[in-house]
Order: structure tokens, then sequence, then C-alpha cells
């Protein structure tokens, strides 16, 4: 008998990194009223904090993203997933600057979610877990950085929900953020992208190795669910000319005569199916459930009484923001209403769109663009700081 | 005990209106180079063929549509697909002209498809139903022509999979197209269609329910998967705006304090989960995958040496192309190109794109333009013929 790889609810508190409990294990407090604890904040650090503690870079990661965005993931062996912009020399430069990666609440690589233990149980939560939102994610952040002992940080950087992460930091704590660089993001989640991810939870739900989310208890996965639900996401996050470009047309066996199982006769199929198996081995079903919803109620304008500007009124944080043109996922527009906004509410803001055909992902591919402006903007406010 | 509703594939032979046997049941032969057979067409007509035997309207309906375009739905009780165009009056005029719409082969509404008997077997042929084309499925309507006695029509129309057939009929029957109508179509399937495409069709393969193919003889179902394939098709088939302004970002519950089976928060869940719940009854799974695939085969200029100018080289058949504006599932772009062929043919050819936020979807919905420009083009042809 083979062994069967391990589940991510099976080894998330075995994986390298710190892990800080917070505020002593009591519960902290939900936007929706209920209370959760203790809570856990898994994290990775780079760099070296100054004396000053005034050169900590915060990086929040996007949905299916980590607290390993640099160095090897310990469990797809692969490099992280931002080395394009962090490291010794790079944009986010260790060498310069201390580097926080948390992952986020409501995560599986370590972080309180769904697959941790209720203490009210002794089970893992699965769908007893409380619902959250980016601003719960946020909230725990600041919380980690009190732990840590760092009052204020130079940066909140991310894109997309991380983007998110960072509107949302700086409408809460204008005063412990000195800058802020959300790429390829919005200050609510569109019709269409809800609609997206209401595709994919319905296939983890469909999938009846979901058992209404207590699957760990019946040593269980909803592999197939998952597996779809990122397939639909990864189209989603590519351009058409991406698409083209990395598969054009090709038919593998033009005109079979039988389905034989219907096989992936198009080299896109081959690649989204493997993105689809790849992922389940380091994602949890019930993660995903519930990191999409929080990104669903996601909607910085409501928030503030229907005026998007109040939200940064009165914040002296200087933003840094990015989107790409061929991002129909997060477009421009998006990211232009946030920039108006923040204009109307008095903020120090500039603006990048990025002449890209890679779609949504272009935040973590090698875009020369994305690397001048924002290395030349972190490198503006360590020089403001004096450093 | 209450009685479930009868699947598809356990009415499809009881439909009203008529059903052929093309060729006296012999088999036709597919692409593939495989035989099928018999093969039965169920379709449906209205108006009066005349004298002359040349005021035929040929309807080709898109991947869900069947030959139900005006009338009641025998299944769903509701006004046929295409009551817009289609009806006495009408762009379509069936006080004009005699209207012919067939289900398409692969299909589940009478037609030859995988929820047909094998004869070879005498049990429903499920995945071991050959692959077929979208020239197959245009082979079968000339057939059904020819059966009718019918050698020439003036009209071939149909809009997104009816707009493929209208334009690889003319490639194939040059002769017997006086004129060609495809409406919000493409020469060839995008690698992100087939993306699309491909994320539906593994929804319902994982569904255990398919069985292979099978599920018909364990009296079984893939509700959910098919229930999910077209959750993710129909958000293609909108714009951004037609869902916002269907359902904006209203929270039925915001800020829930626990999931509760995850339930549909928002409205546009709930729309989309009726979308795939209703799609369940009329549709029939392996007829989906089936018919996906044709189109994802589809690919004009493939087959024409590399050029797409050769596909109509010829023809004396006219043409009028429409797009829409915010159509990004078959995009203005993807009709230039068949202009720009035909053009290069040396056809007639008219092309018109519409100004619409209605997305995909707008060929089926009251789009004045697109009422106005078909009626005067049919007239025209019409008068040209001297009726």
């Amino acid at each position: 008998m083979t062994q069967a790889p391990k589940a991510v609810h099976e080894i998330q508190d075995d994986l390298p990194g710190p892990r800080a409990e917070l505020a002593g294990g009591a519960a902290v407090r939900l936007e929706s009223g209920e209370r959760l604890g203790p809570v856990h904040v898994a994290y990775q650090t780079w760099g070296t904090l100054n004396e000053a503690r005034d050169n900590t870079v915060l990086i929040c990661h996007a949905l299916t993203g980590d607290q390993y965005a640099f160095g090897i993931h310990p469990v797809t062996g692969k490099t992280g997933w931002w080395e394009s912009m962090v490291g010794p020399g790079k944009p986010i430069d260790t060498d310069r600057y201390y580097v926080i990666c948390p992952n986020c609440l409501g995560g599986c690589m370590g972080t309180t979610g769904p697959a941790a233990v209720n203490p009210a149980t002794g089970e893992l939560y699965g769908t007893s877990f409380p619902i959250i939102t980016i601003g719960d994610m946020v909230h725990v952040q600041a919380m980690l950085l009190d732990h840590l002992g760092i009052e204020k940080v130079m940066c909140v950087i991310g894109g997309s929900m991380g983007a998110m992460q960072v509107l949302d930091w700086v409408a809460r704590y204008p005063d412990r953020v000195v800058s802020a660089v959300p790429i390829a993001g919005a200050a609510r989640h569109s019709a269409q992208n809800i609609a997206f991810h209401e595709v994919g939870r319905q296939a983890i739900m469909a999938d009846p190795n979901w058992c209404g989310g207590f699957y760990y208890r019946e040593g269980k996965r909803p592999e197939k669910g998952l597996s779809v639900a990122r397939m639909a996401a990864h189209i989603t996050y590519l351009s058409e000319p991406a698409l083209w470009r990395k598969f054009g047309r090709e038919l593998q066996n033009r005109y079979m005569k039988s389905y034989e199982g219907f096989g992936a006769d198009f080299q896109v199929e081959s690649y989204l199916r493997h993105q689809g198996a790849s992922f389940v081995e380091r994602f949890d079903a019930n993660a995903y459930l519930y990191i999409t919803r929080a990104m669903d109620y996601f909607d910085l304008e409501a928030d503030h009484g229907g005026d998007l500007a109040k939200a940064w009124q009165g914040t002296r944080a200087r933003f840094l923001l990015t989107s790409f043109t061929s991002d129909w996922l997060f477009p421009t527009s998006e990211s232009k209403e946030v920039v108006h906004a923040l204009i109307r509410a008095g903020v120090n803001v500039s603006f990048v769109e990025i002449e890209s055909d890679k779609g949504h992902d272009a935040f973590l591919l090698d875009e020369p663009d994305l690397f001048e402006t924002t290395s030349g903007f972190l490198d503006s406010v360590a020089r403001s700081l004096g450093f």
C-alpha cells in the first residue's frame, strides 16, 4: 500500500517558521461580533529590524498565497510566490528592510482557520468556524505587529486580495502606516468576481467528500471540487493573449474518434487539470470557502457611508497604486476609483497603469515596470525616514 | 413518496413536434471517420414553404438551445428562446418565410445524441457516443433539408454556436445558401473559451453521479456537476454592467455570524444557483460534454490550410455579421476577422457592431438595432428572390 500524501490540515502545525499566539491566547472580537480564540498567526520574516524600528515592510498575500513569499515552499518545494519582488537587492530589499509576511486569518498554513482545532470541541472547526472579513485579517495582522513590538510600518504592500488588505489597513490604522502599495486591487469586489467565486464554492460544496465542511473527521478531502474551483479561478487570472501564447490551440490529438474518458485534447486543458490537481496538495477547501467569502464581502465604500474618500480622510500615508492593462479581474478602472477617492481625501497618491498582456497574474510575474516603480517608491519612503 | 421529475433522457422520445429519420435509417459518416446511425432529427417549423420552395430560413441554435425557438417550450413551460426574433411580423417573419429550427446533432431534445439508444447495444449511448463536430451538425441539417425536399435556403441564421454553424454551412454548401447571418460568433473557439468549457466538463465528470457517462442505467444524474458547469458558463454570457444592474452588491444578509451551509448571501448567487438548478431539468449532462467539445474543435482557419478566406472562396451568398460591444466571450474582434476573410474572398458582406452592455446574451434579448438590421437584411434578400 502506498502512503497518500498528507492533507494540508494534517501538516499545518508542523510547518517551518514562527507562529505567534495573539493577545496571550485571549479571544479576538471579529467584525461580525463573534469571538474567536486563541488565534495563532504563522509568519515569515526576512532582513533585520533597525534600531529605530521603522524599516518594516508588511506583505499581505493573495487568496491562495501564504507566508512563504521568499525561499523554498515547505509543501510544494518551489520557490516563494513573490521571489520576483522580495530578496536582497529586489524591490522589497531584504538587505535594507525588515520584511514580514503573515499567513492570513482563515488560511491553512499555520494561521487559525477552519482547519484549526476548535478549543470548544477539540475537533477541527470546519464550517463551525465563524465568518471572517478582510477587516478581520487586517486586525489580526495589527495584533501580530503589537506582539512583535512594531508600532509603525514603513509600507504595507500586496496584490489582489493583498491589495484589499492594504487599502483596509490605512483605513483602520491611518497612523501606523507610512506608505501603502496596493497592486491590481479594488475597493470592493465586483458582481462578476463574486459570481466566479460562487461557482468555485458551489463546485467544492457539490463534492460529496466535502461532508458539509467536516471532511477532516471523515478522513476525506473534496479534491475534485477544489480542483474545479481552482481551474475556474485560474482562467480569470490570465488574459486571452496569455492563454493563447502559452497554448495556442494546438490539439494534442485532433479528431479523436471517441472520447476515451474525455481526455485532455488541448494543452490548455492539461495545464488547467495540472493546476487544479497540484493546488489541492497545498490548500484546504474550507479555507477557500471562507477566504473567497471574505473577499466578496469587501466594500470599503459601503463601510464608509457610500463615500470612499472617507475611508482615508486624514491619513498622512503615501500611496502607490498599480494596475495592468490586460487584467480583467481587477481592471484599471477599479484602481482609478481608488485614486480618485484618495485625491478627494487629499492623500498623496501615485498611480501607474502598466502595459502588460499577462492578465491579473502580472503582479506575480516578471514585470520590469512594476519592479522599477515599486523599488523607486520604497526607496523614496525610506529616504524620507532617513535611512 | 413524491415522484421525481423525469430526466431529459426519459422524455426525449415523447416531445411534441416532427422527428425525421435521415437517409432511411442508414448510418451517417462523421468527420472523424466513424459511422453513426440511424440518425433522427427533431425539428420545429413555422410558416409555409412557398411554391418556388425558396423562402426557407434555417435557424441554428446555440449550445444550450433547442428546436423550440418560438412557442411554449414543452419542458420548461416558458416561451421560446428566440421569440424576440421569430414570429408573425418579427425579423424572422413567419408570415413570410418558412422557418425551420432543428435540434442539433448531439442534442437532447429528440435529435440523436449521447442520450439516444445505441442500436448496437440496446442501451443509451452515454460516452460510447462518437465524437461530433460543428461540421457534423451542419451535415445532418443538410440531410434534413434533403429529407424535406428543400434544395436551397434563403438564409441560415444563428447566434453563438449557431453562428459557428452558419459560417460552416456556407463553407460546406456554398450553393445551397442565399444568405448567411452569423450573430455574436467566431471562426474558431478561443483558448479562453476552451478553458471555460473545460471547467464545465470537469465539474460534470467530477460528479460521482456521472458514472463515467453511463448514469442512465444507474438511474442517476450528475445534477450538481451540470449545475456548476451551467453557473460558470452563465457568467461568461453576461457583462459586468449587466450583472451589476441586475444584482448590484445587495447583500441579502450582510455580516452573517456563521455560514449556515454557506447560504446565498448575494442576489447574484441566488440567481446563479437558480440558473444551475433549472438547467438540469432540460439538459443532458453528456450532451453538454459532447457539444462543448464540438465547439472547442471548431477552427475554420485550420480546416482551410491556415487561410480563412479559402473557407468561403467562390460563394455567392450574402453575409450579415453582428457583434455586441460588451460581449467578451465572442468579442467584436473575432467577427471582424471573419469580415476581413470574407472581403478577401470577394464575398458580399455587411457588418454591424451593436452598442450594448448586455454581454454575449444580447443576441437573445431586446436589441432594437439587431431586429432592425436583421429584418432589413432578410427583406432585401427576399426581394432579390422576388417575393
